[in-house]
C-alpha cells in the first residue's frame, strides 16, 4: 500500500539498471493527482548535502509539489555542478511526462557518495515508471522496494484519520544519525491541509521521531522527508489530529528503520526520565545511544550499566544537571544501577528479547525523552567494510 | 625500562589476584625516591569519575606525590562511598609502608566499572609490591605489564633531555575518546622542576596528544595521567625543552595506544590543514575520526572519501568555516577528492600499510591539527561483546 493508501496518489517502482544489483527495482515515482498539490519537506543539515537535496529543498520551499522521483543505486552527492544538472534534468524529464514544470518535481537519490548517476538510465527509467503509474496496492509496494539499499525489507505505514488517510514509505538502515535519521521518506495524505499545516506537522513529527533514532551516529548527505497532500478525500483535517497522525506515521517508519538497522540483533529503546528539561533528557539519551562499547555489550547480551553511566557522564552539567549518585538505570525492568552504583545483579536481566529497554532516571526534574538505537554487531562491520568498495 | 629509566624512581609489578586472569600481574607501584617529590596530574572530565580519580585529583592538587599505586582487574568506578574508602585504605597502606602520609599517594584503577575491588588482595599486593621495589629495568617493565587490561603489549617511553631523563608507561586500548584518551599513564623524570612547570608541561603535552586520539569515542571513568619529578639528576630543566620532551613522551605513548587499539588492523592519522583556526581543524579531524562508517571502510581497505566528507559536513559552519566545494582529501598521498567531489580513482590508493594517512585541506585558512584513530573491525566487536560479561 504505502504511499498509494491515501487517495489521489499514483506510484510506480521499476528496475532502471541504476543499481549494481542486476534486476533490482531502483527507481520510484510518486505522483500527487490532486486536486491539491500541497507539500512540505525536511532535509539533512549536512554541509556536503547531495545535489538532489539542494534541488528539492529549493522547489518545495513554496509549499507545493506535483511529484517525487527517487532512485537507489547512487546518491549523486559530492558531484558538483554536473551532479546538480543531473537532478535538474531528472526533474525536467518527469515534468515533461506529467505536463507540468520542473519546479513541481522533487528528486531524491540514495547510494554511494561521489559518483554521477547513469543519467540515460534514470531518464529512461522515469519513462518506464510514468508508464507504470497506478494508484493500487502493488504500485505503492513497488515504490517502497525501489528505494531500498542495504534495507532488508520495505518500510511502509498506513493510518486512518477522521475521513482521510495517511500513507508512507521510508528507506534507511545505515548512516542513520539523529539529525536527520531518515535517508529517504515520502508521506502522502488525502487530507485537505494548507502548506503551513503540512510544514508544521512534518517538522514537529520528525523532531520527535527521525531525529531521535541513531543506528551508527553517521549523518547522511541525502536525508529527505517529504509530505504530500492531495486533498482527494475532500476533508479538511483537524490540525491537532493531523499533526498527531503525521507524528505517528513518522514514529512508525523510524521504528522500522531501527528494526532493520544494519546487522542489528537488538533494537534498543533508551528512555531518560527525571531530567531538568527535555533537551537535557535528549542529550543524555543520545550520549548513551552513541556508545559503541554499550552497543557491543548489548550485542553480546551483556546489560553493561557501567558503559551506560560512563556515557551519561560525558554530558556537560550545564546541558543536563544531575547528581551522579542519584541516577538509576533499569534494563528490561531490572534496576541494575542504583544511586549511581551497582544495584541488582546483571544476571537477573533477560536479554533474549530483540527489544531492549534501558530506563534511566536522573532524579533531577520532570522532563523526559526517548531515543532508539541498535546494537553493534560483527554483521554491521561486515556490511560496511564491504559495501560497494 | 619505562618509569625506572629516570633516576630516583623504583617500581614493581606483581600478581595480586585482582585480575580474573590467573597469574596476571595486576598491581604496580611507582615510588619517587627523591630528593624532590614534585607531581602533576590530569584526569577524566567524566561525571561518573571513579573513586581513585576523586582521591588522586585531590591529593595531587598541591603539586606533590611520593608514590602511585595502580591496579588492573577492576576500575572501582560507580562504587559510591565504599569504593572511595577502598582508595583511601589503599593509599594509607602504601603510605604506612613508605613511612609517609596517605595524602602523598595517588591511586589508579582500571577494569570493569561498578564493582568493588577485593581490598584484602589489593593491600596484600601492596606489601608484595613494596617488597619487590627496585630501580632496575625489569621492575619498570613489570609495572608496565601490571596495568594492562585488553592491551596486547606494554607501552613505554624513554627520552633523554640535557642532563636528565624522562620515562613513562601507559595502558589503554579501548574506551579511548579524545577527552582524555589515556586510561592510566605515569611519566617520571629526574629533572629538577617546579610543580608549576610540571603542571604546565603535562597539561600542554596531553592537550595535543592524549586529547587527540580516539579509538571508539567512549570516554573512560578512570583516565589519569601523572607526572612525577624526582630531581635526582640535579639538573634544573630548561622549561621549553622540558615541555617539548613531556609532549614528546605523551605523543609516543598516545601513538602506542592507537597502535594497540582494540581489534584494530589500521592506525589512521587524520591531518586537517587550511583551517580558519586550530579549533576548527581539530573539530573536523575529530568528526572524521568518530565515523563508524569510515572506520569500517578502512578495515575493508576501502578509502571511502564519501564517508570522510559526510563526516566533515556535520561540523557546524560557525565552528569550522569552509566551502564544501574547496575541500580536498588525500588518502595515502592520492588526491581522491578534489573541489568537494571525486578526484583520482580510489583504486590508485595503496591500502596495504597498517598506517593510513588522511590529509584534508579545507582551503579556508592556515591552521592545522592532527588526530589519530583506529579502524573498526570484527575483532573490536568481538572483544567488547564478550569483555568480562
Amino acid at each position: 500500500m504505502s504511499v498509494t493508501f491515501a487517495q489521489g496518489f499514483s506510484a510506480a517502482g521499476v528496475s532502471a539498471g541504476i543499481s549494481a544489483v542486476e534486476g533490482k527495482k531502483d527507481l520510484a515515482l510518486v505522483v500527487n493527482d490532486g486536486p491539491l498539490d500541497v507539500a512540505a519537506g525536511v532535509f539533512t543539515p549536512n554541509r556536503f548535502c547531495a545535489a538532489p537535496v539542494q534541488w528539492s529543498r529549493k522547489v518545495v520551499a513554496d509549499g507545493h509539489l506535483k511529484a517525487v522521483i527517487l532512485n537507489s543505486g547512487g546518491a549523486n552527492a559530492c558531484t558538483g555542478a554536473a551532479g546538480y544538472q543531473q537532478s535538474v534534468d531528472t526533474a525536467e524529464k518527469v515534468a515533461s511526462l506529467l505536463g507540468t514544470e520542473a519546479q513541481s518535481i522533487a528528486v531524491c537519490s540514495t547510494g554511494l557518495i561521489g559518483e554521477l548517476l547513469p543519467l540515460d538510465r534514470v531518464l529512461a527509467g522515469a519513462e518506464a515508471a510514468f508508464a507504470a503509474l497506478d494508484d493500487g496496492e502493488q504500485a505503492g509496494a513497488d515504490a517502497s522496494h525501489a528505494i531500498m539499499t542495504t534495507d532488508t525489507k520495505p518500510k511502509t505505514v498506513e493510518l486512518e484519520g477522521t475521513g482521510y488517510r495517511i500513507g508512507g514509505m521510508v528507506k534507511g538502515s545505515g548512516m542513520i544519525a539523529p539529525q536527520l535519521a531518515t535517508m529517504l521518506c515520502v508521506i502522502t495524505t488525502d487530507a485537505d491541509v494548507t502548506p503551513e499545516l503540512a510544514r508544521e506537522a512534518l517538522s514537529a513529527g520528525t523532531s520527535v521521531t527521525f531525529n531521535r533514532i541513531d543506528v551508527d551516529g553517521c549523518q547522511s548527505t541525502n536525508d529527505t522527508v517529504l509530505l504530500l497532500a492531495s486533498g482527494a478525500s475532500g476533508v479538511k483535517a483537524d490540525p491537532e489530529e493531523f499533526k498527531a497522525l503525521v507524528a505517528k506515521a513518522c514514529a512508525s517508519l523510524a521504528r522500522q528503520i531501527i528494526g532493520d538497522g544494519e546487522g542489528a540483533s537488538h533494537d534498543i529503546r533508551i528512555t531518560v526520565t527525571g531530567a531538568a528539561s527535555e533537551d537535557a533528557a535528549l542529550a543524555c539519551g543520545r550520549a548513551v545511544a552513541a556508545s559503541n562499547l554499550l552497543k557491543c555489550a548489548i550485542s553480546g547480551n551483556d546489560p553493561n550499566w557501567g558503559r551506560i553511566v560512563s556515557s551519561l557522564g560525558t554530558v556537560p552539567p550545564d546541558v543536563a544537571p544531575y547528581d551522579a549518585e542519584q541516577v538509576t538505570v533499569d534494563v528490561n525492568g531490572v534496576r541494575i544501577c542504583e544511586h549511581g552504583g551497582a544495584g541488582r545483579d546483571r544476571s537477573e536481566v533477560d536479554m533474549t528479547p530483540r527489544e531492549v529497554h534501558i530506563d534511566i532516571d536522573l532524579n533531577a526534574g520532570d522532563a523526559e525523552a526517548t531515543v532508539w538505537t541498535d546494537d553493534l554487531t560483527h554483521e554491521y562491520v561486515h556490511i560496511n567494510a564491504d559495501y560497494e568498495s
